[in-house]
């Protein structure tokens, strides 16, 4: 039964307030990663974090903050929906290495080493040169496995993928992007990047972002399905889970935020064009949170237990991050 | 015995290395609350932070972080030195309410409303005139309130602690600080204010600063345990305890910092003058961490039971701030 599974979403920005927060209840999920910054300074940071607690006070009786998988339990049994924060840049610790465990006290659970461009732990996907994870990255992803902060790679380069997974002694993940057997887009990650990033235990979240789907928002349900299938058969079903990339309700500037931050004049169209510079249109089959139901009962289309279905609609982000998010153990 | 006991110092500013832990574990004290920022930013606060996270990770063996006083009872039980963390101002919220539950969450357990300038939120106890709580302020007690943040007054000036104390709808603190009765300097405090803070279940820490104290340097333990023995008769042992305003090992420009910040071209002498700028000489009976045994034997002379001095030493911050660092209750 799909309301009795634990169901999380690793990755959505959408527009938070209470109506939202209601749908994600009414559908059934019991725990979403939501996006606190893109951009935001570690000052700005602060502010973010301030208005999420606002968030929580005024909306206690339907979400709750989550700071580790115990939570999640306990939103499960209270039937509210726990969010947990991750960044999508870097740019909350500044330059400042002690700042990964001050954000990681504060509730910055999940972070991106970049955003797209090269920052300065690593380089973006959208850089012509990847010239690997920096000193400072070798540092930082040595801090975030102390602390247990989840190293998150959606949005780099694939050299930079690479190395990352093979420094960090933990493992990492890619909260949201598909194949690029599937879809060949810059955003999206190789076999390669694929196969080492689970055969290290990381995990990788599947995106219902149109950009990063074959045909786009004429993507069909059994399509999404078939590639998850085919990911499954090449790195196994427990490294697998959903990172919808979800972004409801959010108007223009926020896009034109997320793709231009504050460092290009000229626009910045990330994945689309001049001639395509809006949201895409959403998948009929995934409006919204409900959709991860429809992404259930698609999974055992394909031929997935409905215990396989549940380890990749949220069973295995669980297990991935109750691991991940345990400060690391002495040796 | 001492060595039994709970011993709370309610205010250090000391040069924190390994070595003054290592003194401070010797003391046979159990919990110290260091002072982190005097004039420090909120981004600037953070820094602080995270160098109070390096001195927690190198020195695991003796010092631990105190969030709350199960970790005091802990640190008790392992023999480590428990420091919880004070702003001596109000500069780490900047001018943003909600940087209260932000820092709160940080560890940051107490704050002043004002360090002897008038801030955002209060009058300080040098400015010549004093208008109260600011409409900021009045904002900021209620939110310090609910989330659990100790308001701390000593560096207030009267009117603003007077309605401190009234508008709050917890108890708050003079964490150091003298009665006037003993020694009349702005920093004191009169006998109004000292009533009404008990009155309301505030507890006052006795300062071992020699510019508070009557004859300065000079001051005897005795003088100093009759002005404790005077205040118990006044308002009752139990809002007692001690806050040593302990500043060991710390160079001039530090006490230049704690007075002059970056508000004054100028140099200001706080409580010394051109001709006495630095720092004061060290009382021979509290010349470090292990006076606080003094105190507690001195006690015991003017006629206090040991149970009694050994409230006064620690067990009544115990109590206080264990009912203060609660989160409010919903009423």
């Amino acid at each position: 039964m799909y309301q009795q599974r634990i169901v999380i979403d690793g990755l959505q920005y959408c527009n938070w307030n209470r109506e939202y927060f209601q749908t994600l209840k009414a559908s059934g999920i019991t725990a979403v990663h939501a996006t606190a910054v893109y951009h935001e300074t570690a000052r700005e940071t602060l502010s973010r974090f301030a208005e999420w607690n606002v968030r929580f006070e005024q909306n206690a009786d339907i979400i709750m903050p989550i700071h580790s998988m115990a939570d999640v339990e306990i939103a499960k049994t209270t039937g509210k929906v726990g969010i947990f924060l991750g960044a999508q840049n870097c740019s909350p610790i500044d330059d400042e290495i002690g700042l990964i465990e001050v954000m990681r006290q504060q509730g910055l659970l999940i972070m991106q080493l970049t955003y797209n461009n090269q920052s300065l732990l690593a380089t973006g996907c959208y850089e012509e040169h990847d010239a690997g994870i920096t000193r400072f990255g070798k540092q930082a992803i040595e801090e975030m496995n102390r602390v247990g902060m989840i190293i998150d790679m959606s949005h780099s380069a694939e050299r930079s993928t690479l190395e990352a997974i093979d420094l960090s002694s933990r493992p990492i993940c890619i909260s949201h992007a598909n194949p690029t057997f599937a879809h060949d887009a810059r955003r999206n990650k190789s076999n390669d990047v694929i196969k080492a990033l689970t055969a290290r235990g990381g995990l990788i979240g599947f995106s219902l972002y149109p950009f990063h789907l074959p045909n786009g928002s004429q993507c069909t349900l059994e399509d999404f399905c078939q590639m998850v299938a085919t990911t499954a058969d090449m790195v196994g079903i427990e490294h697998l889970g959903v990172g919808s990339d979800l972004c409801l309700n959010q108007p223009q500037t926020v896009l034109e935020w997320m793709r231009n931050g504050r460092w290009s004049k000229a626009m910045d169209y990330g994945e689309g064009s001049a001639n395509n510079s809006g949201w895409p249109d959403a998948l009929p089959w995934f409006s919204g949170s409900s959709g991860m139901e429809n992404i259930y009962n698609g999974l055992m289309c394909q031929g997935f237990s409905e215990s396989e279905a549940g380890q990749v609609l949220g069973e295995n982000w669980f297990n991935f991050l109750k691991d991940g998010l345990a400060p690391q153990r002495k040796s």
